[in-house]
């Protein structure tokens, strides 16, 4: 829906901030120049040249190959486009492109939540449900540009109180997606008390003491508890720092322990849950980060 | 059931190979005992003094500690003990421990069938379902030791020929290792045709041409598709190379791609499927590795 920018000196410490609206009507043909249009608007605002500038650094919600290609953008409209060289022509100015998971993971490893940790995971819980994985300070990208995408595994151990699979759009039945992105989250409250809530209202009512809205979110915790003992399985990970609008539900910190522990192959596991420092500038950061 | 010995020289060239019995009576009290005496003997045997030996790389069935405490080994019975220390002592010679699914992942990236890919898993499908994470060239530990038990997530998306989720040692059901294991494999053929037959039968019977025996391997490998389909929507990995007894059926290589083709997140994703070079030397190589 926006897209965010920052402006960055050399240590990466962040001299502006501001957002732009995303076009995503044909295709999404107009984002890149206006993501240009903003870019160089800022640098005549505060008489930068284009020489003095290190480069540009681009998070986008899709898999990026090594040479910037990103293979379709299904919330953007964009099929295959060379990110990098298309942003590059219209800016004259070098341009770096990463997966949005990915980069919010480096800027939360960068100076964030996941400050001292080599090996961390960043998982986003918003309109999606995606995901960032650090090894050794480095973000995996993956043979195929997929890593990370645990959103897309089926939810594991499906319960009785698990509505049916539902589709994503990704093809499949019963994404993790699906049931732990915001939307995902207001779909179960409608489908199980018949009412239409945003997930913040849920937490709100929760909060006030309603027992349908906190049952919800029990669910909701149990549910992303199981999806996450799937990973930690895999990556026993040092920390996994949640992202995305999700993350702000303060609950999910104190109760994701115990969530995930009757699911964890062992019982010595002890995987840290950790908010974002920079909330929805994770982003912005990492995608700084690639300069570094 | 053995466990398997290998004298190396300085340039990891393998000079001899041979194996002891596992003596697991008593929680394995004597295991440790019977390497030593294995070692030392063979030092004397080829009048190599132990200053000349660099160290001792072990392989064990269970999750490893830093400082090579080992966490519970099932299979042998031992409870926590730091092997490290103990067989040191025992010998008088510097040893390193590592999960045996990892040093069998490090055996086949050294100079085995991942040799020049830089980020591979190895499955292991034997007696258990075991993973060793190889990523830049390292092996990926994980925080609490247990990074690449994927064996132990619950097998996904269950279908009506599964059958109903069995119970795993580790206190769960339903894991996938109850199911791609070689008991596994025997158990579901005994559940769908109530004959019992070890795997290697099953195989040897669905070359020659009996049906059931082929439903069997084609029910293992679609639920192996479905398996490690979840683990590449996380690692992405340029390779996966198979170990343990079921790597032996040839078949697995040539149906894998299309098994986990359904499942994965992109239709772009190619992974690879590729044998062990080194059998069940893929441990000991691996184990030697610790100390390049």
């Amino acid at each position: 829906t926006t897209c965010k920018i920052g402006l960055f000196d050399m240590n990466g410490t962040i001299l502006e901030k501001w957002e732009i609206k995303t076009n995503t009507e044909n295709h999404g043909a107009a984002i890149l120049d206006d993501v240009a249009a903003a870019v160089l608007g800022k640098l005549d605002e505060k008489n930068i040249s284009k020489e003095e500038v290190q480069g540009i650094g681009l998070g986008v919600p899709g898999p990026v190959g090594p040479d910037g290609t990103v293979f379709k953008c299904v919330n953007l409209g964009w099929d295959v486009l060379n990110v990098e060289k298309e942003l590059s022509e219209k800016t004259g100015i070098f341009v770096k492109v990463g997966n949005d998971a990915n980069v919010a993971a480096l800027g939360e490893m960068w100076k964030g939540g996941g400050a001292g940790y080599k090996n961390l995971i960043m998982v986003t819980l918003g309109t999606g449900v995606g995901g960032g994985i650090v090894i050794r300070r480095q973000v995996l990208v993956g043979a195929n540009a997929i890593a990370g995408e645990w959103g897309h595994n089926p939810l594991p151990r499906l319960a009785a109180a698990d509505q049916p699979a539902p589709d994503c759009y990704c093809g499949h039945q019963g994404c993790i997606e699906t049931y732990l992105s915001g939307p995902g989250l207001a779909a179960d409250h409608a489908h199980h008390t018949g009412e239409t809530l945003a997930a913040a209202t849920i937490e709100h009512r929760a909060l006030g003491g309603d027992s349908a809205c906190e049952a919800t979110l029990r669910r909701y915790e149990d549910r992303l508890g199981r999806a996450l003992a799937g990973v930690i399985n895999i990556l026993d990970p040092q920390v996994i720092v949640l992202g995305g609008g999700l993350s702000n539900m303060q609950r999910l910190y104190r109760h994701l322990p115990a969530c995930c522990a009757p699911y964890v192959f062992s019982d010595a596991v002890d995987t840290r849950f950790l908010p974002p420092v920079h909330g929805d500038s994770s982003g912005v950061r990492g995608a700084a980060w690639l300069w570094d």
